[in-house]
This record gives C-alpha cells, structure tokens and sequence, in this order.
C-alpha cells in the first residue's frame, strides 16, 4: 500500500495520424485510479527509436510505474523493445523461452520475422500470469504492452493485482450554475483544504447541469470535510446534486 | 505550402484520471493529416504551472505549431495561460478586448474569476475568424484550445485554412495472411523505397483480413511505385483488397 505514479509510453504512427484511436491510455487511466495509483503523463510518440529512447528513460526516472503501449509485432515499425533496450541502456537479446514457444507453435514456419518477438531487453522478467498465452515483459519498472486493444486489456487485467496502491476517495457536486459563479467558492475551499483534489469540469448544453466539481483525496476524512466546506460555502440552491 | 510538423499539449487532470475521455488530440489527428500537417507528439499533462511550462517549451522548440487543449477557464485549475506565458518568458497581461467584451455580456455580473478569462501570454494574438463569439488565443506558434469538445472542434475548424501543408498520399493493402507471413516483403518494400511511411496493423477475429498495411508519402510517384512494387512480392493470394 503506498503511492504509486505511473505514466504510459503509446507508440504508434497509426495514432499520431489520425488512422486509428488510442483506447488503450483511457482505458488504463480508468484502471489504474481505482486501484489508487497516480497516473502522471499519457505520451503519444512516433515509432522512432530517438524518440522511445529519451520518453521511456524519462518516465521510467520519473513515475514508479511505466507502461508502454504498441510496436512489438514481428515488423519493421516494432522497435518498442529496442527502444526500452536503448533507454536502459541494455542489450537486446533472444529470450530463450519466447523463442522456444514460438518454435513450436509455428513449426517448419517458423521465420526470423516471427523469432523477432522472442526478442527482450538483457535482464528482463516475462510474466505469465494472465490469460493471454504470451508472456508480459517487464524490464525494471517497465510493462511492455502490445497495441492491440484486446491483449493489452487482457494482459492488463492480469497485472492489476501487483499495483495496489491507496485508493482514492471522490465525491462529486453539480451545479445548476456555471463556473464564474462557482470560481470564488472552489478557490475559498482550496484555501482551507489545500492538499485537496478539486476538479471542475463545465458542461455545455446537458440537461441537468452546468459544472461537475470533483473532489478527491486519498484521506476519506479529509475530502468529506471539505466536500462540508464546500457545499456550505456555495451559493443557496447551486446544487443539483451531489455523489459520494 | 511545404511540410509542417506539430505537436498536442493536453492539459487536464480528469484525463489521467480516468474521468473524461480525451476526444480532442484524435479529432485533431484526424483533421491535421489531410491538411498535410504532421502530428509528432501528443502529450497529456496534469494541470501543474512546471509541466505546462516544460511541456509547451519543449514542443515549442521542436513543432511548427503546438495546439493546447484544455485548462482555459475561471477556475483554480485553469492555468494553461499562465504555463504558456512561463514556458515562453511572457508574462500574463489582462488583454483589454477580452475584457471589454466580457464586461459587456456580464454586466454587474462580472467578477474576478470571470475577467480571468481575459489574461493572455503578452504579446498574444486575437483569432476571430471562428464560429465561437470568444476569441482564439496565439502566441508565437501555440494555438491556445479549450478542453470542452464541441468549442474544441469549433475553434479548429476556424482555424484549418491557415495549416494547408502538400497533402499525404495514402494508398492501403489489406491481407488475409498474419505479420509473420508478411513482415520480409515489407521489408523488402522499405529497402527499395526508403523514404516510404509503412504501417502494418493486424486486426484480431476480423472476418475479412489479417492484417492492414498503409503506404505514405507526400510523392504521389514514390507511394504509387511502392504499392506496385508490395503487390508484387506480397506470397500470391495473400491480399484481400486494396484501397486508393
């Protein structure tokens, strides 16, 4: 238990050029904050291997955790793992036991392209446990997760239990009016809870409300008594409604 | 007319958390790469004045044009203005337009948090030619975009004729064979044409192909001798169908 920050290395042309959507980084993000852990820095990057290099050294300085999304198939724009090699400052070298696996399930079709995945930085650790029968590779604080939204999901899922962190506590007001009348009453809230995770986010044209306020904290008692705070200091009848 | 290069700075802690799907550096991929405009890097951030201003620095040094989305309002954590300003040695002024203008619609309404929204980096540029009545802020070559998705996309559209790049040409082949089959013959293709952008996607229980692979060049010529030259070392009854 603790804190834990991570960030998410997504590399991938096919994102930077509009062909196909990032699911991966959302769908992390909404995984990782209910375990607790913190996620800092969603980059997006080219598949270049300059670029992997100084984002994932920077990250894995950085956060506790890194993720890496993308560029680990038996292609030519696959050089996720030689990027994380470089940063590291490690070898890329065949993992015995990936290349074996591969050998026998592709047989006589076996081919340098597809021995290519049997490639990992020096060191690196292969996870296992998880439904996807390819195993995860971790190479110091470093996840290397392949782009396909279903592995990476999977093998997400599998990980999970490693990362349990403290957990976040939220409450949630909305509000019939908009920002600049709520401004003065977050910022007089922010005042007396500085350690406080205040978020608020407008909403144009819904129904029901103008601004959602998120408040968080890792201290349950902490973000219910400046959710008190809060909603004593708003303006009579602003709230619509509120969820804890 | 020429190359551009650019980059996303997305601002916003409800991103990392798992709140709020970012929608805007997709939309804006996908709208930059017709124009010709490449999209190197996107980057989501929390909303923190240093890794604004390290963020926004650095893709400024390295872009033709950085695009912010997002942390633009009257509220505490609305400090985009303030990061951009740090990250290019400005300092934040109240620009007297914006502030006419909000005066103007709010009347007596008009509070501190309001006229917040009329500070910009100094030496900022006005953009009026969108459909939204509030102006686009620039400075040097950051386009400064809220985070709310319909503005967002608004803001762009007014914004697109000044980013008219030489387009990409895109042709694409799909296969009905895996990456491992495939990968020597897209190699193949890169060593006869360099200069080519090569991506291969492989879709999982797709019912019509394995594997979908895009040719890229600004050169019309180039990409058309490239896709010639795949379809002709591509294994015989390997390809599903092309597009053009």
């Amino acid at each position: 238990m603790g804190d834990l920050s991570a960030g998410v290395v997504v590399i991938g042309n096919e994102i930077l050029s509009g062909k196909v959507v990032d699911t991966n980084s959302p769908f992390l993000a909404a995984e990782l904050r209910p375990l607790g852990v913190t996620l800092r820095r969603i980059a997006t990057i080219p598949d270049e291997l300059p670029l992997i290099r100084e984002e994932v050294r920077s990250q894995h300085a950085s956060f506790d955790l890194v993720f890496t999304s993308g560029g680990v198939g038996p292609t030519h724009d696959d050089v996720t793992i030689e990027g994380v090699a470089l940063a590291l400052g490690r070898r890329v070298v065949v993992h015995s036991d990936i290349a074996d696996k591969l050998r026998a399930f592709y047989g006589d079709r076996i081919n340098p392209a597809r021995l290519k995945m049997a490639e990992v930085p020096e060191g690196a650790e292969l996870i296992t446990d998880t439904s996807i029968n390819f195993p995860t590779i971790k190479v110091e604080n470093i996840y290397i997760l392949p782009g396909i939204p279903e592995i990476f999901r999977a093998k997400l899922e599998g990980l999970k239990p490693r990362f349990n962190a403290d957990p976040y506590c939220l409450k949630i007001v909305y509000t019939r009016v908009g920002e600049g009348t709520i401004a003065e009453h977050l910022n007089d809230t922010l005042r007396q809870f500085p350690e406080l995770l205040l978020g608020s986010y407008p909403k144009i044209n819904h129904p029901e409300y103008m601004v959602k306020i998120t408040l968080e904290s890792k201290d349950a008692g902490y973000v219910g008594r400046a959710f008190v705070h809060l909603l004593t200091v708003l303006p009579e009848g602003s709230v619509v409604r509120t969820e804890e």
